[in-house]
């Protein structure tokens, strides 16, 4: 590196890190030392370093740093939508733990009716703002993107979702034990007609519940009718309608996340008169606090965000320290929580 | 600037734009222009830097441009929580617009609890990271953060808050109008016993909403009850049992937003016994997606986001691209939403 960078760049007269460290007579390493936590300094110089570093206005800033550390300290986070209150909550407790390990996270969402190609100009972008490392979070994966941030050498995590490709880290709940404890729930409490409402086709995360579900029931002679809501509530509820109108009407309907459970609750009281855990029965997946709210008092199997989001960030970190190491490909347990919106027996209040 | 800064900055060996303009045959210049949108280049030119800059592997990059540019291409977003659906509506709708207009938003969240010290660890994160502006979502304004953000000349707004001085930049919903149409509907259907459950005791919105609805009450001779619940969702609950314990409970309770009205519905019905719209009316802030479920059915004023957010991406452009400009004071109004959950009389549906 050159010594003596100057303050000429562009015409930009900031101060610099030489400017720092001509004034308080050390090295510019010792004033990158100084700025930089844990790393080996005398307290002495520190302060000496941080006095001349103050007169002169001079920030170390986290883009500059990024040219020499190749870091820009900030985790790239798509999100498909933050309707379906567990998005926001799993982005709050995202922020919350990256902060914590001195990383922030830039956001990207695909706008209203998705992007046109994909997630292909969200690829673009996110490399041209060099995030340290991407995670999607109910996104699927284009291989182009996994390609792309290959070739850039940015680590990808799954978060919700998986892929078939054994490369890719992702985090995920039980989408297998889950609908399989809600199957044989639903079995217990007498149900004997039921119903499934995927989420989007294209969602690993759909069909995996799907197939667990339908893996205890088929089996023992029981169908399973289905109807699309897409994830959206609107179209949850018409799916609902589908469902409960239908000549085969199921009374035990397993909904692929708990949004689109609460659209059924709503279609199934006020559309049809029926009332949940009584007449029919209605259960989600993620536990959203929604779920817990009396109105709802939904039957779920939970997606634990406090203890998904310490293995997101600890896969992402180790990643990026290690982008050789191998993936992690974690399904966090949940349980199965009965409430009112399901055939008792109920847990005592 | 230096001609040659080369490609020896602390030893990373990407290719820079100087080896894309030396292969192609062009100026440095040139090669900036070719990776700027609507910048002036003649096609063929842009050709052959493009040709060149994908032979070398060369990446133009937001990170180093921000050094010559001095935009980071980030808006710093500080929101204070996400529990409360306004905020992620908010949110994914500033997230779009900022990048149709190619920003994207590094996202700063108060841990649990709030910072120790306040906001002021965030702000020096977010000089840092050199963001280009900063949105403060429902999160105070404290004066050195104020002071750090002129000092480093970055825009500051304030979203759904405002301070007293003139000079900062602030777009809120019409707190003002808002409660005032409130209390004449609620005196119209013939209350007399009012409620408030205030937000938290030192947010502005949360005072201005409560100044503008005792305004049209006090003046008649009507006195107005009232418990805080600090925005929050289970707090709100015990504030409604607080107002409806209480001897002079009140019939017509107003909440400083609809996610504490959600929390005042449960409680009224379910700890209580109570028709909402019939035994007594419950009235919200924002209209968030919520509202309009059947299970809630609330009655609220509107703070209508798709309108609202367009003015703050104007207000934080304008400001900075011309950081001397006139602050922004914006007062967006909404509209009162009669529903279920105060008494009639009802839209017809």
């Amino acid at each position: 590196m050159a010594k003596q960078p100057g303050r000429g760049f562009e015409g930009v007269a900031l101060p610099t890190a030489y400017d720092v460290a001509t004034r308080a007579g050390v090295s510019q390493s010792a004033v990158s030392r100084a700025f930089t936590e844990g790393a080996s300094i005398a307290p002495a110089t520190r302060q000496r370093i941080l006095k001349a570093a103050t007169e002169l206005g001079y920030r170390p800033n986290n883009i500059a740093r990024s040219l020499i550390t190749r870091q820009s300290k900030t985790i790239g986070v798509v999100v498909g939508y933050l309707e379906n209150q567990f998005y926001p909550q799993l982005l709050q407790a995202l922020s919350y733990a990256f902060q914590a390990e001195g990383y922030r996270l830039l956001l990207f969402t695909n706008p209203p009716g998705g992007a046109p190609g994909g997630d292909e100009p969200v690829v673009e972008d996110m490399l041209n703002y060099r995030v340290d490392a991407v995670i999607l979070a109910s996104v699927m994966l284009s291989s182009h993107f996994a390609d792309e941030c290959r070739a850039a050498g940015i680590p990808v995590l799954l978060l919700n979702r998986k892929t078939d490709s054994p490369a890719v880290s992702s985090v995920t709940g039980d989408n297998e034990a889950g609908p399989r404890a809600i199957a044989n729930y639903l079995l217990a409490m007498g149900h004997r007609r039921f119903g499934y409402v995927a989420g989007l086709e294209s969602s690993s995360t759909s069909r995996d519940r799907e197939a667990a579900f339908r893996a205890v029931l088929e089996p023992q002679g029981f169908q399973v009718v289905r109807a699309v809501g897409h994830y959206d509530f609107a179209a949850a509820k018409l799916a609902t309608r589908a469902l409960l109108a239908s000549g085969q009407a199921p009374d035990a309907i397993f909904y692929a996340n708990d949004h689109m459970a609460l659209a059924g609750l709503e279609a199934a009281r006020f559309e049809f008169g029926l009332v949940p855990g009584q007449d029919l029965s209605i259960v989600g997946f993620d536990n959203v606090g929604a779920a817990a709210w009396s109105s709802f008092d939904l039957t779920t199997y939970s997606q634990p965000i406090d203890r998904m989001v310490p293995i997101v960030v600890r896969a992402v970190l180790d990643q990026m320290a290690n982008p050789q190491g191998e993936p992690v490909r974690a399904v966090v347990e949940g349980g199965l929580i009965i409430r009112g919106s399901s055939r008792g027996p109920k847990p005592r209040a």
